[in-house]
């Protein structure tokens, strides 16, 4: 590749040159160059604040967007639409420049994650901006809000809805504020709205949250939209864990009368207690959330917005929408956020929705070359391969034993979760580590991947996942079948026994089996097997801890290089995150969802011929695990 | 005026010649041909289904629209945006002809009108469009919301919003329609929004419903927007009456806490007891509604959406809004049209209401060159004189008694109220008309100037509305003042005397004394006289009656030409009803709202000295009223 061709952009009055290469976005380089410049709306071309004059030459890509013919006449553009194609002169005008004191740095909040989308610029969904107008007078007595339309348009501003809440404020808050407020604007994918009104200069307040919306657990993040950064997290059990334990019973209550709004309730209930604890935490008020990001499976999706799901589950699995439009959330009946937009990531299909977009998206890996496995591993088991060019899904019905359900002392990996354990190889004494270093209270998905991997290692059980009852004595035979011992009472945090019984092994066995059967069902669907694959990317509601080499021992991962692997957490969460980060990334999770093929595992006789296969740890084919005893 | 040009239109492939003058919008000629051509959305440019293909010669003034680039290059036009200028060969395609038995035809039901605006086409804000989907199969399992933008795409419409109460109930409808759905869309000013879903073909139903809000009576009816017609009307008193009876005490009301939202639910509660009593009658379920268009005084908008009316009665007069962008019955508490949305006639100022500009506009004055002064006798009386090129408005607080209210008898016209008295000149005995010939429960307006009148004809009351006891056995002395027995109480609804007292009379006086000193000075403010005006217009809540002759024997009304004076009734409910009809009068509105100067009378030295020489039947200045004594 040959050197990139350079400018010169010279900056008037100072006399300032800055060197562009060719194409540089002209806000990005100003920005970078030190120039105070404004962009209310992050960069997106909505709110006019960033114009410039192009004073000698001429810039490329500029959209005239809100810019009349006089002034695009006269040399304005706006910096962030324009591309240097040429040695240029312009000048910032006074009122596009942004005072020092305003300056809003915004640290990108990525850098801690391990995979990441990247390239994306920091233009959250929402933006506030300050207006002032002027006072009305005896001989200029119009309303307030075409006051205020009249100060918008000499900003440059049009093109946008007012909803009601916010006129019914208007009046108040113009006052309150001696004619000066901050609005904030949401760029809907239709339009730009107004959601909110205060009094005054609010522009450094500015906040959001993203949710990851699963069947049994939800969690959830206040976001500093000015800085970008995580302010709170939260995790809750779904509120609608009583009426079922998997999509299919949720749906299945969903269909008796009342059921639908019930479980819209229960959803809507879990949040608004999950956005009470993080708002507080945060130090923010309820009311100030400006956006909330949604990923989540497709039935949950039907649920938070009452849309029926019984063609979810009936041949030929027909949802009633794969993308919602934006909501508010007083639509849904959310209490803490009754005025603020909500946002949703498109869905694939049925089985596919949007938390494994958001997923896709969050990772980059929809603008990668290698080619990815994706696994996300829930109450249902979704996988995706593929890479920029092509992704092809299928889901699996694991069950919710890696979210604890289904297991006699399960629970979701919060604070207590026995989340590792591990066997004393000398004289089989147990040792756990549990979130939080607090008392333990259960089991989560990643205590029992290791409790299972350590087990098998040290011979307690068989392969058939039978307990060895000579082998050690924390095994001891109740009514209901062998149990294994992994805290006793006294150590607990509500002073009973927990353990860990056959019919959970059973339950766990069902689950890895129907993973593994879905990957290598999918991956045969496409010609490739897991030599093909340039990287493994594990995501799933595990905590902050999955231990790989643990995973492979029970055939949950495949066997291959280790160097391959990466666990990424809360995939969808990440994705949730980073789209109320950037709308780039919101319009990325619509191509993403256009651009997947699914495949039904359901009616495919090699996947059950697979699944049969994997009923055993690791695998009945040796081969496939070649690497089985290896040591972490 | 030379002949105007003409062009011959040819239809393939029948070869059916039509001629065209100049201009002649394509679908208007191709209907008024005979042509069953289809335009769901009335002609508006928006629903695509008027498509044709132009084959030899072109058509101005199509705008390209939602027709592709390879469809606008292939020669296809939407007719309805087309007009003829020259010879022409075009094709309608059969997708676009309509079957016969689909016809619409469509009653303007605007010929009994008195005064009306015309030239406007028939296009309402909202219109159905019956859309037939592929039923899914397991090949093609796509989402039922992307299957139906799918169809709708494939009819060449785009850019629409689907509201959520829709999505939540497509997938039923289409189930239940097998694939065939019919939906409801509204026009609004910032985009096309899907509102309503039918399962199957329910397009020969679609109705509206049209309010004037009053501060005292709420007047409704219900129309059917497919044959442009009214099928039932209503009135209730305004629910927020018992909190004050007029705009000013009904804003100290909301004031106080809580008082803002009571009020809201006051009037939204006379909207629902309307609009169920109206469907009722009208043979429509309430959920029927499609489309409500309200003309009400700035204040009525303001209490209705419940934004702060504060302002409205403090110096400078400036409101929160005078335009209000559309909203949903849910939205303001409305529980018989949830899911309908309100459009609202914008208004001037704080005291010059979307009801008069709805007057402006469904009387056609906006459109005429003869110079107009329109009066509304309400709670307040309105007055706007002006044409095409310019209006001026004022507004005074006449007080209610136009609307019966400050009158002991007093009541709004509606069945039993007496609106007409008349004395028998040889034996002094009175003869009442009541509204529907039922036993006389009170008196309304049109009652009170006709009884007024006829004292004063008979020399029972003194030109300072003073009785004349001596005059008539029927005037007699109570504790409170002398009063005329208009009605015993064998002959009224509650057996009791229907009396007028001098205070009824003192009120009527300072309620005509208003209008009178607010035509006169404005008229002055404009450098006109009663003598300049083409037309006096009068407007009003009088039920279907007014007798001009009494309101000029009384002083309401300027004693000039008869011929110049028009009753058009209940105007701001006509222009209600007709942009009911046409989304052009609609827009006619936001022209008018636009063009109309106020003038504050309130600090007007001027009107307080035409209002001191008003305070006599009819007028200090007998030159005013040089036809006094003449005989109707």
């Amino acid at each position: 590749m040959s050197e990139p061709t350079t400018y010169r952009v010279m900056l008037m009055p100072d006399g300032l040159i800055l060197t562009a290469s060719q194409g540089d976005n002209l806000l990005d380089l100003l920005r970078k160059g030190g120039v105070g410049i404004a962009a209310a709306c992050g960069g997106d071309g909505i709110c006019g604040t960033c114009r410039v004059v192009v004073e000698q030459g001429e810039v490329a890509g500029s959209d005239r967007g809100m810019l009349t013919d006089e002034e695009y006449n006269a040399g304005y553009r706006l910096a962030c639409m324009s591309e240097v194609i040429e040695d240029i002169r312009i000048r910032v005008p006074e009122r596009s420049r942004r005072p020092a004191e305003e300056g809003h740095l915004r640290g990108l909040a990525t850098s801690q994650e391990t995979l990441a989308a990247d390239g994306w610029r920091f233009a959250p969904p929402v933006f506030k901006l300050y207006v002032k107008l002027n006072p009305p007078t005896p001989e200029d007595n119009t309303a307030d809000l075409s006051r205020l339309e009249k100060a918008l348009s000499d900003m440059g501003i049009s093109g946008y809805r007012i909803t009601l809440p916010v006129l019914q404020q208007l009046s108040d808050c113009l006052r309150q504020g001696e004619w000066a407020v901050t609005l904030t604007l949401f760029k809907g994918p239709e339009q730009l709205v107004v959601t909110a009104v205060d009094a005054g200069d609010s522009r450094n307040r500015l906040y959001g949250a993203s949710f990851d919306i699963g069947t049994t657990g939800v969690r959830g993040e206040i976001l500093d939209l000015v800085e970008g950064r995580v302010l709170a997290q939260g995790v809750e059990y779904n509120g609608q864990g009583v009426y079922g334990a998997d999509v299919i019973s949720r749906i299945a209550y969903a269909g008796k009368p009342g059921g639908l709004p019930t479980l819209q309730q229960a959803i809507v209930g879990t949040m608004d207690k999950l956005v009470r604890g993080m708002s507080a935490r945060a130090g923010i008020e309820t009311g100030e959330l400006s956006h909330i990001m949604i990923a989540a499976n497709t039935t949950m999706v039907h649920l938070l917005t009452c849309l029926t799901p019984r063609n979810i589950r009936l041949a030929p699995y027909v949802p009633s929408a794969t993308h919602i439009p934006s909501v508010y959330g007083t639509e849904i009946g959310l209490k803490t956020a009754a005025n603020t937009p909500i946002s949703m990531f498109p869905a694939v299909s049925s089985y596919i929705g949007g938390d494994i977009v958001s997923g896709l998206v969050g990772t980059g890996i929809f603008q990668r070359d290698e080619t990815v496995l994706y696994i996300d591993i829930g109450t249902n088991g979704e996988i995706v391969v593929g890479n920029r060019e092509w992704m092809v899904s299928a889901s699996c019905s694991a069950g919710p034993a890696f979210e604890g359900g289904g297991i006699r002392h399960g629970m979701i990996a919060t604070s207590g979760a026995i989340e590792k354990l591990s066997i004393n190889s000398t004289d089989g004494s147990i040792t756990v580590s549990t979130i939080g270093g607090k008392p333990a209270a259960g089991i989560c998905g990643a205590g029992l991947i290791s409790t299972v991997a350590a087990l098998l290692d040290a011979g307690f059980i068989d392969p058939r996942g039978k307990f060895q009852a000579d082998e050690s004595s924390l095994i001891r035979n109740t009514g209901e079948g062998p149990e294994f011992v992994l805290v006793k009472s006294d150590a607990t945090a509500d002073n009973r026994d927990i353990v860990l019984t056959e019919i959970d092994l059973d339950n766990l066995i069902r689950a890895k089996a129907a993973m593994f059967a879905g990957y290598r069902t999918l991956l045969g669907s496409v010609g490739l097997d897991f030599n093909n694959l340039d990287r493994v990317v594990v995501a799933g509601t595990f905590g902050n801890y999955l231990n790989v080499e643990d995973a492979i021992k029970i055939g949950l991962l495949p066997d291959i290089k280790r160097d391959r692997f990466l666990f990424v957490g809360n995939g969808s969460l990440l994705g949730a995150r980073l789209g109320s980060y950037s709308t780039e990334l919101i319009a990325a999770g619509r191509q993403v969802s256009g651009m997947v093929t699914n495949i039904e595992l359901g009616d495919n006789a090699l996947f059950t011929d697979n699944y049969m296969a994997a009923m055993f740890l690791p695998h009945t084919d040796d081969t496939l695990f070649p690497g089985r005893g290896r040591q972490t």
